[in-house]
C-alpha cells in the first residue's frame, strides 16, 4: 500500500494554529515524522475554517517542500486552492479529490492534465455514496470514461470507494472490498484504488485496531494506496506485513524496519 | 472465523508429558483456558512420537470433554485413532485432516457418514501441494466430488488450501487468497474453508504479527475456519474486528470482549 500520511491537515489543532501563525515548525516536523516513518506522499489540507484557502494552501506547500523530498497529495474541496499548489509543487502531485460530478470533473481533470498531476475520484455523486458495490463500480466507470477525455490514463486515478464507520454503516464493509477487487476489472490499465483508513473507525472504541484490521483486508482485496496515520507504528507494520504476504516486497527478517524507513 | 484451538497437541512439550504420564491437569486447562478466550472446536492431536496413538486418543478426548462442552477437531494421519476418538466423541467432531488421495478419502468420508462428523479436506495429493490456484482449487473439486458419493455435502466439508511459510515459498500468498475466494464457486452449497495459521510465519522473526494480518487478509477473501493459538489475544482482537467488518457479527463497542467470551 502507498502511504499517504494525513498528518498536515488544519483539522488538527496544531497545524491550524501553524496556519494562522505562519509558523513552519509544526508543519515541517510533521513532514519529516511521516517521511521517517514510511509515507510516500504528504496529504496537505488547510482544513475547513481557513479564511484564505489559497494562500494557506501556497504557505503550506512551500514550508512542506522545503523539509520533506516526498510528493504532495493536495486535498481540498477549494480547486483555486489545488490549482494554486500545482503551480508550485517541485514534482508531480496528487489531486485529492473529485465526485464523480461532470461540472467538478471536468474542472479537476483539466487541472491534472495540465500539472501532470493524479487524482483521487471519489465514487460518489449529487446522490451521495451509494449503498453497493455495483453503483460505486459504476461511478468509478465514469470518473475513468471522463478522465479518459482529457487524456487520462486510469492508472492516474485512484479510486475512493468510501467506506463508512463500520459502527453505523456496518453492511457496507463487504460492498467495499468487492469494489476495491473489481474496479481492477473495469479498464485495462486499471485504476488504482485508495481509501481514507480513518473513516472506517469514526466513533468506535478500538480505533486504532479497526483501522488496521481493515487496512491489511483492504490489502487482499488489491487496495494500492492510504490516507492514514503514517506515525501509527501497530498500522504501519501491519502494512509493511500485508506487503509481503502478497509478495510485494521481498522477505527479510528485519521487513518492518526496511518498510518505515528505520535503521538504514 | 471459526477458531479451532491448536493447544492440546503432542507437538507441545506439556502435552507430550501429560500423554505418556495420562495427567488430566495440562489437557484440561488447556480446554478451558482456549474455550474461555473465544475457541469453537478444540483440536486433538496425540503428536508424533505417541507410540499408542489409539488408546492417546481415547483418552485425551475423554479428558477434553471433561473440560469442556466444546465440539472436537480429531486431528490425527492415523485414522484408526481418528475413529477411536469419534466414538467417544459427546457431539459431531471434525475429522483432520485427509488429502485427496482415493484410499484415503475413502476411508475418512466413509467415517465421516458414520458419525456425522465434518472433514477437512487438504489441496493436496500424492504429488505434494501444488503452486498456483487452479491447481488447488481442482484438488477441492475432488474432495467434494468424492465426499458427495458418500453423501457428504460441501459444506461439511473445509478445504484447507495450505499457505506455505512466507519467507521460503513468498509466491504462494496470493495464490492461496485466490483459492479462498474462488473455492466458494466450486459447488452450491459452497464447502468451508480453513488454515492452518501458523503455518504461514514459520521461521520468521515476527510470527504473531505476521499471523494475524494473514488472518484477517484471509478473512477479507472469505475464510471460514482457521486452526489457531486461540490464547493470542492480538490475534483474537483481530479477528473479532475482521468479523465486524464482514459484517458477521453485530457492532457493539464491546465486541472484543463478547467474542473472546469475557465479562459476560
Amino acid at each position: 500500500m502507498i502511504i499517504i500520511g494525513e498528518r498536515i491537515n488544519g483539522m488538527f489543532k496544531d497545524i491550524a494554529r501553524a496556519i494562522k501563525d505562519r509558523d513552519p515548525v509544526p508543519v515541517q516536523e510533521w513532514a519529516r515524522k511521516q517521511e521517517h516513518n514510511g509515507a510516500h506522499y504528504l496529504d496537505i489540507n488547510v482544513g475547513p475554517s481557513s479564511p484564505d484557502a489559497v494562500g494557506a494552501m501556497t504557505w503550506l506547500v512551500e514550508v512542506a517542500q522545503e523539509a520533506s523530498k516526498l510528493p504532495l497529495c493536495l486535498d481540498s474541496t477549494k480547486y483555486d486552492a489545488i490549482e494554486a499548489g500545482l503551480k508550485i509543487c517541485k514534482q508531480p502531485a496528487m489531486i485529492n479529490s473529485v465526485p464523480a460530478e461532470m461540472a467538478k470533473m471536468e474542472r479537476v481533470f483539466a487541472m491534472a492534465a495540465e500539472y501532470g498531476a493524479e487524482v483521487i475520484g471519489l465514487a460518489m455523486n449529487e446522490e451521495g455514496i451509494p449503498k453497493d458495490a455495483d453503483s460505486r463500480i459504476a461511478l468509478a466507470a465514469e470518473l475513468v470514461a471522463v478522465a479518459d477525455g482529457f487524456g487520462i490514463s486510469p492508472d492516474m486515478l485512484y479510486i475512493d470507494p468510501l467506506v463508512l464507520p463500520c459502527n453505523v454503516a456496518q453492511d457496507h464493509g463487504t460492498e467495499v472490498l468487492r469494489t476495491l477487487r473489481e474496479i481492477k476489472l473495469i479498464s485495462d490499465p486499471a485504476p488504482k484504488t485508495v481509501v481514507g483508513l480513518s473513516n472506517v473507525s469514526q466513533g468506535t472504541k478500538n480505533r486504532e485496531l479497526i483501522n488496521r484490521t481493515f487496512a491489511v483486508m483492504a490489502m487482499a482485496n488489491g487496495l494500492d494506496a492510504g490516507i492514514v496515520d503514517a506515525n501509527d507504528d501497530e498500522l504501519m507494520e501491519a502494512i509493511a506485513s500485508a506487503r509481503i504476504i502478497m509478495n510485494m516486497d521481498i522477505y527479510c527478517d528485519s521487513y518492518v524496519d526496511v518498510f518505515m524507513q528505520r535503521n538504514r
